[in-house]
């Protein structure tokens, strides 16, 4: 790692940087494996939706072109799939853009972020960037803690960070709690919602934040990365009453969107049928894995994701690389401070069955 | 335009956002035009690079994965391309994002930023949603006037932006001019050079700035949105000393160059036919262009890029709304305070004469 330079930010210079799930090419060029399957990055196993890969091949004949900077046949189709105004919608390079643009435009240098652990840990790091002070608030039993939460919000917490559900937990915040917080949260402070596996979630005491919108301030974003499997793309989206979104917007780059993304991201949209069958090997996925770990007697958090995060205890690490050895990429989570942890995407029946082979090879020996 | 939450902070509030050009399909929606040539964002007129389209249609397949964060084969290539070391390497969505990684990664609130005028707004934009104090230094006779901007930095610059060459006056500093620059620039000063138009120009005196790369703090930056046709893509890269380049990827998104981008940047390189088509077609352009203006008596700037700066005079809103309901779209300049200003796109030679034809018929009327 190269030192960084001296006329970098103080800021900037104690940033830890993010560290991404490898991808399958660098474990095949790296180990040599002919067949390698990433169950790492809670990327969409089914592959892209369909109907989004026949828009973006089409639309690549006029990638010479900037793309349209208000993304307007998405908006268009997602204002009226979500039955919000079109200005209460913001699109970005990915919904972690949407972090940053939510920090730069409401955090100034010295405001206070509150964030949980173990979460995404790009809320952290950007806020940190912006030169926030953060509230790190612990999970608890892998839940988020909103009591603890609030207690942490002060006069000067402009952003409140939850992963609902959460990530890597794979745990959510029901309606009930989301409710009291909201209820006794200071209006001066934002609440910032990232729903990206909001798609996968079937629980009925889940909350429909949307809802909430006009009551206070609130930003809800959501992924195509996920359940449409749009991930290499990079399109997410934010909805929040229209002043907050114009704040976000005056500091997003003018295309910041790119054209296919766009032009995939609304196909997506009208697929409803990829949405299901995503859905469905999810749901299946989750209750092979969860039988599995139960009878290998792994502890793990029940999740309503397309992922699952499993105590292995002591030697984690050694595991995922045992696990990669055999071809199998699962995430190892010592960047969230988990050192006995490992993450786990639900993939199609095949990878899963071939990851819970690999892992009683690996436990056996 | 919807107001902004009170909540923003203070230095967005102030910001005016930047106006992208009209898309040609809202054009063609507003006006109902069946035929509608769009010169106006200094777009490839020739399309993407064939063998970039290709590599993106290929990548789509893979698209439900995330992208390498690294760039790997883009940087292989470009490494290999421009001899310098891989790390010196860092890849945006888009270079307008470099600009503001570099900002981001070096300006802290109230340090000063030196940019010109008129130049690309995103310079002084995004120095002021960072908080920085920005010197604006007018250009003198449609060239930067480096003298004067060498004035203009203080002990609390951080960074000067040069767009060279500059859009929208198209024209550009000598080697001499930069040398005797960079000489007397303090060393605690990062040059900050734009050369999205690099491609293009052909001038022997033009100056070739990775050769300054390791005798003081400088960032190259430059594009795959113009001479490569891949605007819709979003990606562009910088050229620094690692150290300056490990400062910027630590405030990084870690996914921000999509994998298509990534896909159809790597195979562009290879196509040095489609390059050489390109700035073929360009210098055609200009020359036929610059003829016309002569004939029609209308002031333009001479210009090393693929578009030209155009004085008409007063009224020039008005003759690019009349050019515009003859289905061709120029950029009208009120957004850079030169609203006696068009500026043209270079394109095909048939667009180039519709374009001269339209304009005629204009200034008949």
């Amino acid at each position: 790692m190269t030192t960084m330079h001296v006329r970098a930010r103080a800021v900037v210079r104690d940033l830890t940087p993010y560290k991404p799930g490898k991808p399958i090419e660098e474990v095949q060029r790296e180990l040599k494996l002919s067949s390698v399957i990433k169950l790492a990055s809670n990327e969409n196993a089914l592959g892209p939706s369909p109907r989004a890969l026949a828009a973006v091949r089409k639309a690549a004949a006029q990638v010479h072109r900037y793309p349209e900077s208000s993304c307007p046949l998405l908006r268009e189709r997602l204002a009226t799939r979500l039955k919000v105004s079109p200005d209460s919608l913001i699109f970005g390079n990915g919904s972690d853009e949407l972090i940053v643009l939510a920090l730069r435009a409401f955090v100034d240098p010295g405001d206070s972020v509150v964030v949980g652990a173990p979460t995404f840990l790009i809320y952290e790091l950007q806020a940190r960037a912006c030169g926030a002070q953060v509230s790190v608030v612990p999970l608890a039993h892998y839940r988020y803690d909103l009591k603890a939460m609030a207690a942490a919000v002060t006069p000067h917490t402009k952003l409140v960070f939850i992963a609902n559900p959460d990530n890597p937990a794979g745990t959510y915040v029901t309606r009930k709690e989301l409710d009291l917080f909201l209820r006794n949260l200071p209006a001066e402070t934002i609440a910032f919602l990232d729903e990206a596996y909001y798609e996968f979630v079937d629980s009925p005491d889940y909350p429909q934040t949307l809802q909430y919108l006009e009551r206070r301030p609130l930003i809800v974003t959501r992924s195509f990365s996920k359940a449409y499997g749009l991930a290499g793309l990079r399109v997410g989206y934010g909805v929040a009453a229209p002043d907050l979104v114009a704040a976000m917007e005056a500091v997003r780059e003018p295309f910041n969107v790119n054209s296919l993304a766009q032009a995939g991201a609304a196909a997506a949209l009208e697929d409803a049928a990829f949405l299901a069958k995503t859905r469905k090997m999810t749901a299946e996925g989750r209750a092979y894995l969860t039988q599995e770990f139960d009878r290998l007697k792994i502890r793990h958090v029940p999740s309503v994701t397309n992922f699952i995060l499993l105590d292995v205890g002591p030697g984690a690490a050694e595991l995922a690389q045992a696990l990669l050895k055999r071809g199998v990429i699962v995430r190892e989570m010592s960047g969230w401070h988990l050192p006995q942890c490992l993450r786990v995407t639900i993939g199609t029946m095949p990878e899963n069955r071939r990851f819970i082979q690999a892992l009683k090879q690996c436990l056996t020996r």
